[in-house]
């Protein structure tokens, strides 16, 4: 199933009437979110709505809620297993110009079928020649201009790997194409602070806000690319696979001891929201 | 005027059916053209064409040139003032996930009016916030991920500015949001190198082919940001607005000595092309 809300219509699996002058097609100037849905839930979509609200401050776009609600409760009424929803945004058809703000920005809603066996799964990485910059500002939101992600996870394909490993400009450990790091070392659970040109997810920020209840004090800093061979567990966070233990990187292998915690951790988080397990669909 | 050549069709100021999965649309992945067009002919339309074709190389994207070609001379044909052809080319749409390959990629071709007297206009620039990272890909490319440059050129407008100057991730000048950037001091034509996370103009390479007839030697390299006080000159090259002198950056005023040559030569060049005087349209 592909269905897409675009201004006040759901188009199901067909071309979508888009302004040639769209600044999303044509500069990539617009941001995303992607939400799991399961059983009419989309999971954790008041943290969603609320980092797609920040990027569209950061980026100064207008962005209507109330739009994009209703477009999310026409889809969530449509769904009927496992389905990732996307809400994008872009500032639009306007004047010709980098600077032009476009007249009308433009609302696409999308909710598309997702194979549940993919999350929690193990991911080889390998590490990505491209660095993410410091100072980018697409660096650090989740935006239309993702190229350089794309690029990235082709060297991965290439290399035989399923996602890679991207350092920041400064040297250190960021995040992957799709993904937050993590690692655990005794009792401390480490991911690169924000500052390390990463997106602020959704799930890194629930696994911070409960490691002390697991036992973890949470902790976020830089983190040399190093300390991850002698890590207890390094895995990867989103939205739509949870966590996936980093099983190696550049073929050494990693070790992914006590990540069981977290797993269930989030697992009963989703519960409380959807009413299903994970680990069930 | 806007035109847009589409699947075959032209479509005059009417929305495209775009697919809903186009990664151009969704992720930025793709690639894109600027040539001004100066009565029915796309000026250095080989050397655009070229450029195209190596960024399609360094993406991996299928590019079909003759239907580019079949395209820009139907719109050629209905061209009737100045004007700017843009070819944009996304890997279209395809299975989810980032280095997944669009089935078929989407070539789009409009042809828009351009207002001549953008050309040649001097230029205030201010330094942005925004670094172009040595490692991306990118920022070496002209591709749909462009959010980090109209991020750059809305800081040059929230600060009365033009345009911005970017420098790259190891501190060095690097260019504008649109523009290569030269500097003249004393016989050398100063460009920063390839390496230095910039586009590769096609005005850029014209002058530097140029140089030498008009008595300069051509320089590429790593140029200091202080190096920019101290010119003769300062300007910035680009396919719609040629040369644009620089009359200050962050306040401080620049010099503009000696660009009458390069201003000619390129107006020669042009004219050779078209049979029209850029300084007269």
């Amino acid at each position: 199933v592909s269905l897409v809300w675009f201004e006040g219509h759901i188009y199901d699996d067909e071309p979508l009437p888009i302004d040639p002058g769209d600044r999303g097609l044509l500069l990539g100037d617009g941001i995303f979110e992607t939400l799991l849905v399961v059983g009419h839930t989309a999971l954790w979509r008041a943290e969603h709505l609320a980092r797609l609200e920040n990027a569209a401050r950061k980026l100064v776009l207008r962005l209507n809620l109330e739009v994009v609600g209703q477009a999310i409760k026409e889809l969530l009424e449509l769904a009927h297993e496992t389905h990732v929803l996307r809400v994008t945004l872009s500032r639009g058809a306007g004047v010709r110009g980098l600077a032009g703000q476009g007249i009308k920005p433009t609302i696409l809603v999308s909710l598309d079928s997702f194979d549940p066996k993919m999350i929690f799964q193990p991911v080889k990485l390998i590490t990505s020649s491209i660095r993410r910059s410091t100072s980018s500002v697409a660096a650090r939101t989740k935006t239309l201009s993702y190229l350089d992600n794309v690029m990235a996870a082709r060297e991965a394909t290439a290399q035989h790997a399923e996602d890679a490993l991207l350092l920041n400009t400064d040297g250190f450990a960021a995040s992957s194409t799709i993904s937050n790091l993590f690692l655990l070392k005794s009792d401390q659970l480490i991911t690169p602070s924000l500052d390390q040109a990463i997106l602020p997810g959704i799930m890194r920020r629930a696994l911070l806000d409960e490691a002390a209840s697991l036992g973890f004090a949470p902790v976020e800093r830089p983190v040399e690319p190093a300390e991850l061979l002698t890590a207890d567990a390094v895995f990867l966070t989103n939205s739509l696979r949870f966590i996936r233990p980093v099983t190696a990187i550049d073929e050494l292998p990693m070790r992914s001891r006590n990540l069981d915690s977290f797993i269930n951790c989030l697992c009963k988080l989703a519960k409380q929201q959807c009413g299903t397990d994970l680990r069930l669909i």
